[in-house]
């Protein structure tokens, strides 16, 4: 019998989503009556916006004529989506980053995970907890972890967000890592990072020559001017960053599937005989070689993101989402709950008494509305819950009217 | 300095079609006045059947709507088109394979190189020689093969495809692999296997206890009412085999990214300690952490395929790209070479006089089409050219005209 990737079997327990879609069907299950409102998963709910449609339609249409038909496309992106990604994403905001820098893909999920086949078996990871789950998955699938003891994985180093820290991790001295997942605006506290954070991890990476794996698939909800959209901002970030973006959060795409990610040109890493490579030519290697570009009238429908019309309607989506964030920050700061998040993030993250998945249970037997507990992005999350701002004004203002009593 | 995955560096040179593509911008900007015919990568060219287009816009008009929006989807795909493919493409063929056991892609190029990720590190691996390029770079990638030798990776065996053999290669009692890559209609050379050919492999497999990765990618170019469509058609091929199949060929779906890859819940593997564990539950586990589906309005063009139109459209389209691939043949054939394929594929696999970079560059230079080199897919292809059926028939017809005083 063939033999598996025993890395798998460290594993300790489904994909969190997966858990929390299993518990709330048993729940739907036996309440069928219950309208349940989901603030889980960071899931959009509004329309795609107008302008984005018409130029996805028109991307469908052109498929349908053999004058204007395209079949593969560049493995990359097509130029017209990866320059406008680079005026108006990076160079507007002073970081200089060229379309050729930009690889178009499915999903940050995606790239968040493979990018990890670039680099050596034996690298170091550090990351944040509570943390996105798909960074230390990932890492544990790649083989690049031990076995998990009381709750974390041995070999992998947790930097520890703390309501002491605001949810920011500083770099010690004596932190060595080879690979240091950081996401700001957070998911899943909603913390963002000031320039000054992000100068000392780009610092920390310079002289320790670790490799940032940044991921700003929320940049869109930063409202406060001081707090940078990306990390190729700060000085010195082209040499020692990697950044993934996404279109799911920002212009309701998750179910449409666009992101992208960022190599500079002036990464390197170092092969076994000791000789220099850029990042740039492995990651363009690995996604020429195992990956077909991005559907085109998809494509075409992320470029409408960054027309006059794209920029108003998806704004004013995200302001949407905002408001609802500041209601649901403003319930659970009535009731006496500290808060992290919720301003510059779609995501609220407080802290609650006893165990998160208890508190899960209720909020969901109680309340019929779904939170996500915080236990399940890490160690630093038990005593935790996140919950979204991504529904319908009117579903939030129910869900709220429905918690407060649960919130004692 | 970060390590790089050195196994890159065992690579030869950059992707085929990647150096194909280089040496026709090369001679297009010498040769500004040429219409250069592209015969090479095999890649559609008619337009997307209306049915299908009318089912994508339906779904890009779903997403432009609260009421009908869709974020998230199911990382496996959509119910929908798990059951269509199920239904039409497996059990009316009487093979056994249920929706569950579908999981929806964006691509057969990212699930052949990704399911690799699901076995040991130490597996032997087995490809057809010639070689579909991807099967041997993602073996290369992920570390299971040694450097290149005279033209071949060691620890990879190449099962010897040869005009002896009609380019179906057959397992021989000594042959010890744990993966044996298989694709039927072949890639680049066009053959078909029998029912009896099939049932061999899947014998050879059961005997000793290796995994099939069928890759039926081209499967519905086959006319001929007696050859397999899929492997699951072999009794037993359940407990052996994994299938890739793709609408890219099938329904034009190059630039629109759909396929899928069925692992049967009753293959097995063994852990590190000798549990067996279901490889559906490795993949499932791959697919929900590192993937985030398919966007739905393609999921919707995609299921449109199953529909009366939609198989009438896309059965035309493949009608009219193997009357392209009957002209090639006939060309060929009249001016003496011997061919495989171009009868139930859309690829045409003929042996040139000398090294075959050389008739592709005097194909390129003296008559402006665009072939293949037989070498690109491995030592067996040397000396060989692939021809693509796909383009439009006038396009194929001057191409002839053109290439006949090449021919000699």
């Amino acid at each position: 019998m063939i033999k598996i990737n025993s890395n798998y079997r460290k594993l300790q327990s489904s994909y969190l989503f997966v858990e929390i879609a299993k518990r709330v069907a048993a729940f739907q299950e036996a309440n069928p009556a219950t309208d349940i409102i989901k603030l889980g998963i960071g899931d959009v709910t509004r329309a795609l916006p107008p302008s984005i449609v018409s130029a996805f339609e028109a991307g469908v249409q052109e498929m349908g004529q053999d004058e204007s038909f395209r079949g593969y496309g560049p493995e990359q992106g097509y130029a017209f989506l990866r320059e406008a990604i680079a005026e108006n994403d990076y160079q507007s905001r002073s970081a200089q980053i060229s379309a050729d820098e930009i690889f178009v893909s499915d999903g940050a999920k995606c790239d968040t995970g493979n990018i990890l086949e670039i680099f050596d078996h034996d690298i170091r990871i550090a990351v944040p907890d509570p943390v996105y789950p798909v960074y230390v998955d990932t890492s544990v699938m790649s083989g690049r972890t031990g076995t998990m003891q009381d709750g974390r994985y041995q070999g992998l180093t947790y930097l520890e967000g703390s309501p002491e820290n605001g949810y920011v991790p500083m770099p010690t001295p004596d932190l060595r890592a080879d690979i240091i997942f950081l996401c700001f605006p957070n998911n899943p506290t909603g913390a963002v990072a000031t320039r000054e954070q992000l100068a000392a991890w780009v610092d920390h990476a310079h002289k320790t020559g670790a490799i940032i794996l940044f991921d700003a698939a929320y940049e869109a909800f930063i409202r406060n001017p001081d707090i940078p959209h990306s990390i190729y901002e700060i000085p010195g970030a082209r040499d020692v960053a990697i950044e993934f973006r996404s279109f799911s959060k920002t212009a309701g795409f998750t179910g449409t599937r666009c992101a992208f990610t960022v190599v500079p040109s002036s990464l390197q890493g170092v092969d076994a005989e000791g000789n220099t490579v850029p990042l740039w030519e492995l990651w363009n290697r690995r996604q020429s070689t195992k990956f077909n570009g991005v559907s085109y009238p998809v494509q075409k429908a992320a470029a409408a993101v960054y027309t006059e019309a794209g920029q108003r309607e998806v704004r004013a989506q995200i302001d949407y989402y905002l408001e609802n964030a500041a209601i649901i920050r403003s319930t659970l700061q009535d009731a006496g709950y500290s808060v992290t998040g919720g301003t510059d993030s779609p995501y609220i993250w407080t802290t609650v008494a006893g165990d998160s998945w208890d508190f899960f249970d209720r909020l969901l037997n109680e309340a019929g509305v779904v939170c996500t507990p915080g236990t399940g992005f890490g160690k630093a999350g038990s005593g935790c819950v996140r919950i979204s701002a991504f529904n319908h004004r009117e579903k939030v203002e129910e869900a709220m009217r429905r918690i407060r009593p649960v919130l004692g």
